[in-house]
């Protein structure tokens, strides 16, 4: 039986990549784009790099009959998401890849996105949809909330270790390179080639970053108390990709043997031999995270590193394998594609 | 059943390519990898973006067991291959990546490559492996020589045309764009991020690139006398991409109806309307060569043009649909991925 | 004495490049630095790169004294800038760097920019402002017009040839390949960089690029009667620079003397031992313009390269060059800085 | 009158960066150039974005007078550089841009090079080459050892933090971003463009970095105590430019007050507001250094960033400040141009 998707932002990047990962899934069929903007154009038209699908025209939301529909794909903004989501029926089965059904708290979620949160309800039913720490909760759940791609990247460098107890909670530094598709096809000059090539540069410096709200909440529901971590987050010239290089307090072999027995089982978290850097190279346009432990000449320090393609293992490629999750597919399917190298 | 497969010239990026394309093939196996100068590392080594793949470590050829081996894919450099390639069993069926067998004529393999050819008795067995052309032949071939990268993009822009009759033959130019890729992995200073980013230049200027030995022979084989095209390649800033602008005389309609008919039924060449211009942004990472005609201001003139990957459709992606032919496995099996954009 | 210089279109890429090249002038002072939208801002607000100079902060056109200006750069968009000049004191000595007075005929303009001309009493005064052949009408010039930047490369590799006689008129291909910049700093999906970097496309094909208007009316005036040249312009993933690659009929070794004969006092234009292929990389930053010649296998045809970065030989660096004329200033003076390799 | 000046390892990046700055500098007259491999070739051929210049050709080392020569940069590899200097005249006034002469103790230098030190009677003679820092001494030595470009970047950023006691010495984290242009002209695998563009990643990890020899013995001798920096450097795909985000404990008012004191009358060293992030974009072909302070949301963390051109104020440019000082030259000479920028 094949499963019927709808996608709602299918013109922008992350809608794009969800469209490349589900053309070579055996099990899932897409029945509706959703694009507000663009609707009535042809995928070709909107993404020629995927003329030879035979996909629907793009479509206004409201065209839709999600009936049809077994589950909805939402890559929208945030704000627009838990608008669109509120008027959509409450039995359809949704993985939402925007911000807004991240943080539990209206209040936190206020605090770090800077209008009060319209449909809480809704929150309510959301599971947070980090695959590998949500499983079962993700299998049943009608709604997932997507995790932001910064987010993903530290938690996966850090979660098996606050959980463990082998670091210490008040001395994590993470400082994360991100390519550019992470900020969308938003028109900005600092996005523009000649402006964001050969130079880089760190952004919402100081403790500003939205993805604190996730790490703020997800750490210190692990560790049973506030946990606070100092992030700061640089644009790289590249297009895909996320480096966090996060510095800790404890023992590295500890570390990594922690991260290692954690991620032993896991298809898409690969745990390096110990002393190696992951690169971002090595994962782009796949579903791997890339994970790297190395002692530093300071004792009781280490440095842990993760890599992972923010469109893929960071957004769509997460939703995707939460999909397949909530629709029974194998977990992998259509997701064990190779990274793209050179 | 599935079918068992040795990589000769694993360590190289068309062999990466073979092991990514192969990775998703449901009827495959890669049960040998053979590169001489690594051999005994592991995949995970050489190209720690494969290290997901549960494969053998790479090995001398000598200790491959080609007994076991339904299909081998020799990806090493002209020369070297014609010399390993004598030396391999006489019933293995091959499908060569590299220049050693695709000129039917020693003389002029001497004359574009500068060395005399040693394995003339192979080239006699063996089928140019442009797939679309030579498609019938290729399914019994015991050896398909595959083409050059660039001779392949030229070749899909006018083989239709010339065979038809809609342009003039002498006045065929052939301005080339190739990304770096294409020069393999060899350690040249002007291949160094530092030398190749941020800048452009033709090379191989005045009809000394090798290609073109491919260009004469096929085209004057449809032309039925002597064709010669002028042809000169640029490098450009990019890792994966091949764009050919033809400039040729004739009726700018008439070379899009040509090329559209042709090409109607192929699963990977696809023409796009009339006036639209092809984009390496469009094809990268995927199998797919796209095609463009519009006419010039200056009447009974027109610009064709073709893009395609070189490591996929160019080369590796090739040679694997190639191969499915030879195996009775469907053609485009492990090559329907989407490309990677952006 | 130190000339007073204003510059109206201060916050683009042209205007950066005007006060970085007028940064080491020892014989020009900025006294006035026009941007209508951020009028207010410091130039290091606009330009962090720029901080270092002591500059009055932006303003608005209006609110600038032009009795105390000897010279003024004026780097609007086209439309605008007529608009503008026309308001400006009638004896204001102005360089121009928009497509508003390149072209004498009014019908012309009109066919190429698709709105009428409003100040062609303007253009009458305008000397076209290729230095190296209109050097004494613009000594003596009012209002000079900055050429295109493809329409500047393209003349210095074509003018003496045509004007030699050493080439056929009717057999002319100019294949461009151009970096981002030269599209300004306009917000359009297709200039962010996750969507260029990487691949490369052909645009306006078919004969439909602007700066055509400046090579027919440049080329027929030479020849003495009409010709036309088949022009397509590329987009290339990097910021700065464009590869003119030129396909003519005629005695390559006649075409090289006479390219070097024409160019042997030229400060900025290089001409390149026969068969030596030009670069992009070689003239980054630089007011230099490198040119090369070498003949095809098919004989008869030669390739003519020129390789130049369009914001400085190509626009702002042309343009302080006739300024300097215009001053009585020495040529070359703030332009002899050295290409930025790597 | 104009000072003569030899440049030995004249093919290197640095050495065509010196070029590059002295071509436009009035009291500097190049008279030789030195390059082993590449005696006898020209300029033009090793450089051809230097081919405007009328300089001698390259040379050996043994070829050249140096009783004619006022000043010698030394662009060598390290080890070949204490060899190469040995060799030369006693009296001869030398900036060396290796890593030879930084560290004042035979000790750590074997320890992080690897190699005895075999001239360390000239080590006694060497200043350490950070002008900012040492200028008086700069000024009456006769062998200058120019600092590591990452030294240099981190030493910016936190001497005067060091010295007026505002932060933790014992919680320092450096993690820095560098382009390749830092690799030199190697040619290594992971510096050719179809591996190193796209991607990134740590290297060096742990504590392992050779520039930590520098900064270990200038923090502990300010300090008067040891002091042990964090040092994690990272290769961003990027041409020129080092990025030190240095994570600290103190009041982040008093250490942008603190560096914005020392820096007041620094030509080259700019302190932007608060709150505010560098950029490399903003410094890219100039001897500018940007700094920026900021506050983390966790009290008492402050974040330190420091841009600057590695090619440039990291290496040839300091090279060339240095020169002026020992030369009676104005410091600023041939060094005032601004950066490219796009």
């Amino acid at each position: 039986m094949t499963h019927k998707i709808a996608i709602l932002g299918a013109s922008g990047y992350t809608g794009a990549e969800l469209i490349r990962l589900i053309s070579t899934h055996p099990g899932l069929e897409i029945v509706a784009l959703g694009a507000e903007r663009k609707a009535g154009q042809s995928l070709a038209q909107v993404f020629p790099h995927l003329r030879h699908l035979d996909l629907p025209e793009l479509c206004k939301i409201s065209e839709i009959d999600f009936s049809q529909v077994d589950l909805c794909f939402c890559a929208l903004p945030h704000k627009t998401s838990q608008e669109v989501i509120s008027a959509l029926p409450k039995d359809l089965r949704i993985v939402d890849l925007s911000a807004d059904f991240r943080l539990r708290s209206a209040d936190d979620y206020e605090t770090w996105y800077g209008n009060p949160h319209s449909a809480m309800d809704q929150q309510a039913e959301a599971v947070y949809g980090l695959t590998e720490f949500y499983r079962d909760q993700i299998r049943d759940a009608r709604l997932v909330a997507g995790t932001g791609c910064n987010a993903a990247t530290g938690q996966y460098a850090l979660r098996p270790l606050i959980a463990a107890g082998v670091i210490d909670l008040d001395e994590i530094i993470l400082d994360l390179k991100c390519a550019v598709s992470g900020a969308g096809r938003s028109l900005k000059e600092n996005l523009l080639h000649a402006e964001l090539s050969e130079g880089y540069n760190a952004y919402a410096i100081g403790g500003t970053h939205r993805h604190l709200g996730e790490f703020d909440q997800e750490f210190s529901a692990i560790a049973g108390r506030p946990v606070k971590v100092q992030f700061t987050p640089h644009l790289i010239p590249a297009n895909r990709g996320i480096l966090a290089t996060v510095y800790v307090r404890g023992d590295a072999a500890r570390i990594h043997d922690t991260l290692a027995q954690a991620y032993a089982d896991e298809p898409f978290l690969q745990v390096l031999p110990f002393g190696t850097a992951p690169s971002t190279h090595d994962v782009r346009g796949s579903n791997f995270c890339h994970l790297g432990v190395t002692g530093d000449r300071i004792e009781g320090r280490a440095i842990v590193i993760a890599a992972l393609d923010n469109l893929t293992k960071g957004s769509s490629g997460q939703a995707l394998q939460n999909a397949n999750l909530m629709l029974s597919e194998p977990e992998t399917a259509g997701l064990m594609m190779a990274p793209l190298f050179p």
